[in-house]
């Protein structure tokens, strides 16, 4: 793992903070962390009146810190990326008990006065991830050695992220050296380290990209977590940059079934599995001649499981290629594997 | 014209700053200038060691501010943007001699203690116009009224921002209502305003494009500085960002004929008109569905006019499109400037 943020490792483990949130979907950095740094998570902690919960044991900062936490991350990622003066004295508490702040918000820790106050009175650390590391340089286009795998979506916020890291997980279960790379706030908690594309200026997004996925032994796999999507009307950019610069040998393409309209742009229709496997192709295929697509990952969380097997055969037999739910695992995601390593 | 240069009117006019530069395709700011702003640059200045000229008078840039320059603009669009030590004494000079110091690059000049510590003694004026506005929005997709066009290139630095220009200029002189629309860090400072894309963070690239066209009459044109190149290793996510953001209706796709090799990556091929052609409308169809390509614009700037002509007219037969040279004007042109009016 290569540590991104500079000069920062970040501290561990943690302690989970879901503010006073009461919709599960703002909660979705806490619900990562549980589900996929789970032996690094030591408890959650709530303001009174929050109703959402990650099923982790409920401590107090002190407590926390006594069983080991070194850091409370804010494990909620609501609209606007904004912290709420009613977190403020729970954020103060956890530093008080020994905590480090870690923020994956838009908002800047340090913005606020008593946080920056008593960081420095009591030599505590906030730290802010979606904040891009220094001198990333314009993209040269070069090739690089090692292997690449890039998870793209028809859409943001469907899977892309689980999708690679339960990819890496399954490459390291087969004794394949494997690297999960985070491009997203979630992720970069997870992973300990990575580059927030979002948070990076646009004429070095593909710059940062080449940075992420550096030379590595020729049998190195990088997993890529893909953002946005290439037919987003807002993000669109960002998928592009992402594409080119880390040069994927191999692209599995994310969906979610039923999902027909852009999350937040509802104008605008969400493009079919072999469009994005064309379009992605296609584009990628510039900076990386020999591209080829693995299969598909379908998030089929809302379906029970028999209607999620027949479907992924379904949709296996109508694209003639290996599609799977990660997160279902069994023959259909093993074929996946297989394709991606092939 | 909108100012979108937060409460900076540019002093002019201009002395046009060369560096230290050997390659003509790093002066491009310097040569825009001249070309399209010459009535407000009374000179150029250089490092030892430059071979790049615009033609213009070479002065001292006290020389200049008594031929009444009020700024010296670094004239220089290098690679990453950076302010090299070597120009840091020119600068000086400049501000010494009166001028205040205009920048497109992406490196801020107050981060140079020298350039800080002489402007704020002699109280000069250090400007960033590569600095994007405040308040940048996440794209909507939202069509708007008006007519808008985009240049599109098939690389950098080959005439899309001389091309938008010259069709504003034809718009007008047809009585058409038009607006050219800056992109980047020459068109703004020739514009007097405008949007630096590639300084944008790339979450929001395509809103900035959506904030620099804005609603409008119906039967007024925006006519929008292309930026990067679809196919291009570093920036092709700003250019997919600018044409989702811009949603124009009409392309005019830009090619500099002979160029072969993408300029600072000779690694990758120049993409051919047609392919361009193609991707541009695919892509921008997203969230356009009805735009169409009026013509091609070729920079035969290295040609003979009858060559030039020749090139021109097997060019429009070839490609069953108008093709013209905007420098060159002629019927060619007016068959251009007709098609995207049309």
């Amino acid at each position: 793992m290569i540590y991104l943020i500079p000069d920062v490792q970040l501290p561990q483990p943690y302690l989970l903070f879901l503010g006073d949130t009461t919709e599960p979907g703002y909660a979705k950095t806490a619900f990562g962390l549980r589900d996929w740094a789970g032996e690094r998570c030591v408890g959650e902690f709530a303001c009174e009146g929050a109703t959402v919960t990650t099923g982790l044991r409920s401590m107090t900062p002190a407590q926390a810190h006594a069983a080991g936490a070194r850091a409370m991350v804010i494990g909620v990622a609501n609209a606007g990326g904004f912290i709420p003066p009613s977190w403020l004295s729970a954020l103060v508490l956890a530093m008080e008990a020994g905590l480090d702040i870690i923020s994956g918000m838009h908002a800047r820790l340090r913005d606020f006065d008593v946080l920056r106050e008593t960081a420095d009175r009591l030599g505590r650390r906030l730290i802010d991830v979606r904040q891009p590391p220094a001198g990333i340089p314009i993209a040269t286009g070069r090739r690089r050695k090692g292997q690449r795998l890039l998870t793209l979506g028809t859409d943001c916020a469907l899977g892309k992220k689980y999708t690679a890291l339960a990819l890496t997980r399954a490459f390291a279960g087969r004794g394949v050296d494997a690297t999960f790379r985070a491009t997203g706030q979630t992720g970069i908690l997870i992973a300990g380290g990575g580059i927030p594309m979002d948070a990076v200026v646009s004429d070095f997004a593909a710059g940062a990209a080449e940075m992420l996925t550096p030379d590595a032994d020729e049998k190195h796999w990088d997993v890529i977590e893909g953002q946005g999507s290439l037919f987003h009307p807002a993000y669109a950019g960002v998928s592009l940059a992402l594409l080119h610069g880390s040069q994927p040998d191999v692209i599995v393409v994310c969906h979610e079934p039923g999902r027909e309209r852009v999350l937040g742009h509802p104008g605008y229709a969400v493009p079919g599995i072999e469009e994005t496997i064309y379009l992605a192709l296609r584009l990628g295929s510039r900076t990386r001649p020999n591209i080829r697509c693995a299969g598909v990952s379908l998030n089929t969380s809302k379906l029970s499981e028999s209607a999620a097997r027949k479907l992924i055969a379904e949709e296996s037999s109508r694209l003639g290629r290996p599609v799977a739910d990660p997160m279902r695992g069994g023959e259909a995601f093993d074929r996946l594997v297989d394709a991606c390593l092939a």
